[in-house]
């Protein structure tokens, strides 16, 4: 069976409330997820949307939803002070340690996601997100800080970006199941009952 | 107490699919729902948004995520095959009827959320409107067709779009309790625990 696939971009709240939760609700059905970081950027150049607190009305409800829905999964949230921030060099230092050892990555990716989304701390700088590196114990970590700035990194995060546009992922979360699309942590009903029943 | 209020447009898939369930799960709290319908265009001059179907990648998405969420909840689904419709008949007359019989206005709506998403038919015209309305017994309907080109009743629903987008609605299905603002079916789960529980 292929992994169940979550893109995600850092700096979504929603995607933080599924990262805490996606690998718990699939391992019921005897499944792996696959991670996967995209940039929202990105993705809003190909659509023309824009960040959620540019959204009139909407960001200002997004903002109180996302901490209520924090209270209704029992997950600690924060709206940071820095929202929405640029997530290229985490995203960068993933798929460094993704290639490695993927369990670590996903460790790693919890970590800036709960430094960002509880602590409210930005995680937008290398600096930061290789100190985040090492707390969860990846070693070499100035190897790292070489690797990350390499045009080979830049382009598997492009070559991510684009095929994440290109399979119709519009927003983050967004995830997949034997080729089903499911955008928004609020899918995760949905996301259960397809992996029940294998379909509708 | 005051009455949950139920934001819809007459067009919205995912105001179908709260139709279907807000009165029920609602009166499992002791509380009753006001029905109110709004025209999502007017919304969306307000705030840049546009239709579904007018959004790359969601558009199409959403097609398939309307269909799979009313397999879902376990409520008959069609993609009408002309949609958006404009839905301010629909509206107009909801309000008239709103004004001598809420029970019956909203027995009227849930006929024309079912014809439009189950039958497929095209719901916008002021004809199809008032044959809908005689189906579920509602009488005079030869006045009901003159006051709904009334200036009266177009300024109610002016109104009630203005006042919708005063109160932060800019989607549709939306909801409140107590002033707590709830946008979409797929917050259900956290409108009843509002209600159970008086806030987080």
């Amino acid at each position: 069976m292929r992994p169940i696939e979550f893109y995600f971009d850092f700096s979504s709240p929603y995607a933080y409330l599924m990262a805490e939760q996606i690998d718990a609700v699939v391992a019921r059905h005897g499944r792996e997820v696959r991670w996967r970081p995209f940039l929202l950027g990105a993705v809003f150049q190909r659509t023309g949307d824009k960040p959620l607190p540019d959204h009139p009305l909407k960001g200002p409800y997004a903002r109180r939803d996302f901490v209520r829905s924090g209270h209704f999964y029992g997950i600690p949230v924060v709206v940071p002070a820095r929202f929405p921030i640029s997530t290229h060099q985490a995203a960068r230092v993933f798929y460094l340690l993704h290639d490695r050892d993927p369990a670590q990555a996903k460790t790693f990716a919890r970590a800036v996601f709960r430094r960002y989304f509880t602590d409210g701390v930005d995680v937008s700088s290398l600096e930061e997100v290789l100190r985040l590196a090492s707390t969860v114990g990846v070693g070499q970590v100035e190897a790292l800080a070489e690797a990350a700035g390499s045009e080979a990194v830049k382009a598997r995060l492009k070559r991510e970006c684009d095929e994440a546009i290109a399979r119709g992922v519009f927003g983050s979360p967004f995830v997949f199941v034997d080729e089903e699309p499911f955008w928004g942590v609020d899918r995760l009903p949905q996301i259960e009952r397809w992996l029940a029943e294998g379909g509708f």
